[in-house]
């Protein structure tokens, strides 16, 4: 599948299969978020790979109670081990690195048939509780892996290019 | 080109052909960052492209003299129109979907033969100066896109998934 096509195809995936993902596939996700770059190569991304479907249920409850997070086979925690670097332009790099792991992630996991959905919407201290997660390390997102069990078509509401795209100036 | 082959051959290109970027190819790595997913949807990204010769020597100037970003023949301002919403997590989530949308477009980039580098040391006041932007827009990163002309073999020297990837819990 061709980057295009997996753009085009990615959606926010909320129902999975029950089924586990292969580890070969698990592991090729993963490599692809271990190749993303990040802020001089500083590398501050660290996944917690969950599969236990009782620490899963713990998770989707502190995401706020979102059923489906704990349903999917597999549940990333993206976390960060970071200095708190801030870039010269005002911006800590370390959720922008972690994104852009995140984000080679979601596309190679659409590739691999696989399904993912981006959760900010969870309570940190709870996760860092079921999961042990030291007190100086960031959870910046949860992310459920698995084959989708939704089937629909995939929509894109989006804003048109001349809305979002400026030439030259603001 | 498949994702996985975008991963592996993605690199900080700091060096470009002076050649311009065709229309469509531009377009089509803007739908790219178009296309991607943020927190409700929200959209707040926002792109300048910059193609003038001299604002773009303006712009490498205000990136800390990194002549380079000149000299590619487009440079993208990735900018946020944001109301600063923070997640339940804690992060807030314009630099994240910025991010989001932008690792999109690096690697729509690739596929189509071009290369582009991630730039977050630059000065945002100066950047909002020479681009005309509004106080209350964010810019999170600068990204020169072009052709490479820097053809050295991709290193990519990063920790290993053993490192990075821990099970069950931290």
């Amino acid at each position: 599948m061709n980057v295009m096509e997996a753009v085009k195809k990615r959606k926010s995936v909320r129902a999975y299969e029950n089924r586990p993902v292969e580890e070969e596939k698990l592991n090729a996700v993963l490599e692809a978020g271990r190749l993303a770059p990040s802020a001089s190569n500083r590398q501050e991304w660290r996944f917690v790979v969950v599969r236990d479907p009782e620490t899963r249920k713990r998770l989707a409850q502190a995401a706020g109670n979102q059923g489906f997070v704990g349903k999917a086979p597999v549940i990333i925690a993206a976390c960060a081990q970071t200095d708190g670097h801030v870039m010269k332009c005002g911006q800590p790099c370390y959720p922008i690195d972690v994104a852009i792991a995140l984000d080679h992630m979601t596309l190679a996991a659409v590739e691999l048939g696989l399904g993912t959905c981006w959760i900010g919407h969870f309570d940190e201290r709870k996760v860092k509780e079921i999961l042990g997660i030291p007190e100086e390390i960031r959870v910046v997102e949860l992310m459920p892996l698995g084959y989708p069990a939704d089937s629909s078509a995939v929509k894109k509401d989006r804003l048109p290019l001349g809305t979002i795209v400026k030439y030259e100036h603001w």
